[in-house]
């Protein structure tokens, strides 16, 4: 079988230390990836990058939670129903699939299993009827019985449930946004899809809260004019962000702001913007938490079109969730230009009817009822213990008074930009990948921009004299020290170690050799142009300084 | 109760942004903890400054591999046996205690329960026999049965399953180092100190792999005259490096210079260096893995003594566990200067005799026989799909040959620093914290040092006058640009906005007031002097990047 660019770039990535996979000596699982020297660094410099236009460009705020999670957290979130793949098994085999992977999607899942269309892709055997699977992974805090928990399928759980500290924290003004990275995990049934379909990944998030009549972002005029490339599901296009917003292709300034600072993003980073769009998903698509989405995505030659990032507008849906589950005020509030009068309807319970009819619990009912906001008032019922107890009308008398009202109270929309990281990195190298012909022998290029490659600079004496060493170890040592990550190398032909430097995405290499001795030059080889300048030893430090953009 | 240094430091913590409890709207759990705003990014300025320690000086390398970790490597590793804690349950209640925090430690816990001398702490019943409790976390990877797997206990095992690729990676040399900065997890039975005893932690840790024959540092020369705070269980004392290993107090080069890079790291981010040792543990308190320990000691108000590093000799326990489970070659080579000719020892088989006594199995029997490596020729077993065959002796010879050798193969020692990243940050806070009078109330001041402050600089306008407030935002903006983080402020009076800068550690205000318009200049104030001075705008980028050591 011929590789592919998949199967190159995975070697290419083992053999010289970007990429592992993980538990190999033990037989490996799906799933699970290592980062070795070069990728770690390229991994942290996608994060930093992320960072900057996040907390500088953004002025976002970042958190930091842990990813083992309480039970109570992700009921209430929805992930315990919702965050689940429809799995058949094996009768025989016992094997567990994803209906979506064998099942082809012109036909219905029961259509498929009754009429025994579909058999175990491993055994042969008959399937056992489809059933939902959750993906989190469980574990329990503590011994003994404990408490049970999951780990995390998202990092925006931790900053929702921080809400009302982090609102305090930007002195109640909206909008602000807060960032996470961190690792998610998703315990997916039978992951085929390599460093694509982790099921312990690196997420960056960022969650932008905002007064849900107000979808603006301060910067938007700025980039206004500034084009999108969009996919409607049938069409790619171009247009500017205005334009999208005013025609209603996108619903809202904050979320178009959003998916342009992303592409701006991937585009620094070096994702090819010819295998870049936005796909907006369709009703049947959205996650359960999401009023809209658009789906970053960029092009692999072996997996096609596959999603990087999400950008979703999640509306009240989180907070309202955990108000409900823990009646803890998680509201914003806009203050009125000058106070309002207005008329509210309080309920003004009866103790003298409670009190005998409700005995001990009439206490907690009557603080419960002068907190209801009385709307509907065909039937009142509270919420005592667990048991939702009934009022009767004859307990209590519904009051109508004025009261001064400061401002009101609401709940604020969430704008989310949702980046996978591991796949990021996966698409630099993808993107960034060449191949060329040299002397007959294939050679490889990897074209990381000077900001990603994970070694900016690749220091060489020319030959091993020791004059020439000396030298190359002390530019060395210079560059580390103004924090120039470089490559030490004196082994092989120049020629070869240049095709090293080259081949891990090096984007300069410094050479010393006899004239340096003489005149006190280098010479500075530039990976793209091949181009070879003579330099003063002298001006190194500042001359990458300058290029790497320090 | 009065209010120790802990609780201010954790009420301040969660007031202004740094530390928070984690899941507090449900309940809360032992254990956990969030990073604010302020406490991520001291975190990762923590993080940052220790890679610069570890990257750039030491040339380390770093990698990143899971938190969910295969049941067989934790088995091989030892962990699935060791990392335990004595634990009792009562039994009425069921709640579970760890037998060393709830027995004084001048009875054993045998004599402790059958005396009856120790009731449940919480309900006063009977406690039951004591028995050991793994502390990790575990979960399963895949539906149905799935494969067992728990959270990592520390992450160096992601280090030593990878060794062979890494030494490949490293040209085949060591010394080398390996990094990795990331969660660990430790299930612990009832966790009662807070941020200093946390289920769910950051780790920072470094694998430096020798030749067991050379534990020699090559920048040992360099700082062989600095001295290192030691305690030997009895006195505290200052050594140098080279008398601590000439007198054999710290055993070898290696682990002395890793002592002092750690020092060196600690005292610069902040930690007070009265508050500051080595302990070496004794031998019944060393891991499973170790076979010499230095821990870094911080001293706490209310806790004392606190563990915060551990720098462990872990000789070739781990590679030799996962050698001995997987049969991987992790060996590392050292070349003979010229090839030597010894004599060896080999197996030849006798296939007319094994073939008829084992059958199908003697094929594979041959070829484990033909890698044996004759020692003792008392008794010759294989192992054949997990059963110890034994061979008689007239299955085969014993034949002496010359071999010439080009190097010999051993496995590499490691020495590992190991930092509990949180404590350190704990730490921080709690050493550089400070109160004073300031007309009769109680001023906070918190002297984090400039690179480790999460806010570098407070910019203010002096009154809310729109000239102000323009060139106030402008410089925010130029400072951001920069890199510099920065604080806004335009609430309450100047010295609130000061007060609330010095509380949260920020070393640097900036006011724009009425003489800006004139002249162009701007007061700086500092921190810890509140020395005030007059700056031109234009020098104000320059200035900062060279206070904070850019």
């Amino acid at each position: 079988m011929p590789q592919d660019i998949y199967d190159k770039i995975m070697m290419l990535a083992k053999r010289r230390g970007y990429i592992y996979p993980s538990f190999e000596i033990y037989g490996g699982v799906a799933g699970f990836y290592d980062y070795g020297p070069l990728g770690s660094q390229l991994k942290n410099n996608v994060e930093n990058l992320w960072r900057s236009f996040f907390l500088l460009k953004d002025n976002c705020i970042e958190i930091n939670t842990p990813t083992i999670t309480l039970h109570d957290v992700l009921k209430a979130s929805g992930h315990v129903e919702e965050f689940t793949d429809l799995t058949v098994d094996c009768e025989k085999c016992k094997r567990s699939y994803k209906v979506e992977d064998i099942i082809n999607d012109n036909i219905s899942v029961e259509q498929a299993l009754r009429k025994d269309k579909i058999k175990c892709p491993t055994c042969g055997k008959k399937l056992k009827d489809a059933h939902p699977v959750n993906l989190m992974f469980s574990t329990t805090i503590g011994a003994g019985e404990g408490r049970a928990a999951f780990l995390r399928p998202e990092t925006a759980q931790g900053i929702f449930t921080n809400f009302h500290l982090l609102y305090r924290y930007n002195r109640e003004r909206l909008p602000f946004g807060v960032i996470q990275i961190g690792k998610g995990y998703r315990n997916e049934i039978s992951p085929r899809q390599g460093m694509l379909r982790l099921r312990e990944f690196s997420m960056a998030e960022a969650e932008v809260f905002f007064d849900p009549e107000d979808k603006k972002h301060h910067n938007f005029d700025s980039v206004k004019d500034k084009e999108l490339f969009l996919f409607d599901n049938e069409k790619e296009f171009k247009i500017s962000l205005e334009e999208a917003v005013d025609k209603k292709i996108i619903n809202n300034q904050a979320l178009a702001y959003y998916m342009y600072l992303t592409q701006d993003f991937l585009l620094s980073a070096g994702v090819d913007s010819k295998k870049f769009r936005f796909r907006k998903h369709g009703s049947g698509e959205l996650a359960h938490y999401a009023t809209e989405c658009w789906d970053t995505e960029l092009y692999s030659m072996r997996f096609g079109w596959i999603e990087c990032v999400g950008i979703a507008d999640r509306s009240a849906y989180d907070l309202n969730a955990h108000i409900d589950s823990t009646n803890v005020d998680m509201y914003a509030m806009k203050k009125f230009d000058e106070p309002k009068v207005v008329k509210v309807k309080k309920i003004v319970p009866k103790m003298n009817v409670m009190g005998p009819f409700f005995k001990d619990k009439a206490g907690k009912i009557k603080d419960l009822l002068e907190k209801i906001d009385v709307k509907d008032t065909k039937k009142i019922s509270v919420e005592v213990d667990g048991e939702i107890i009934e009022i009767p009308e004859n307990c209590y008398e519904i009051v109508e008074t004025k009261e001064k009202m400061m401002g009101e109270k609401f709940v604020p929309h969430v704008i989310e930009p949702s980046f996978g990281i591991d796949r990021v990195v996966y698409f630099l190298l993808e993107h960034n990948y060449a191949e060329i012909k040299k002397k007959g022998e294939e050679y490889r290029i990897l074209k990381l921009t000077p900001q990603m490659a994970p070694i900016k600079v690749g220091v060489f004496p020319l030959i091993g004299d020791k004059k020439l060493v000396d030298i190359a170890k002390d530019i060395d040592k210079n560059l580390r020290n103004a924090g120039v990550e470089t490559y030490y190398d004196d082994g092989g032909t120049i020629g070869r170690r240049y095709a090293r430097m080259d081949e891990i995405g090096t984007p300069f290499c410094i050479t010393v050799d006899h004239d340096t001795l003489e005149d006190n030059t280098v010479t500075v080889r530039d990976r793209d142009t091949t181009q070879q300048e003579r330099m003063k030893l002298g001006q190194l430090v500042s001359y990458f300084q300058k290029r790497l953009e320090f």
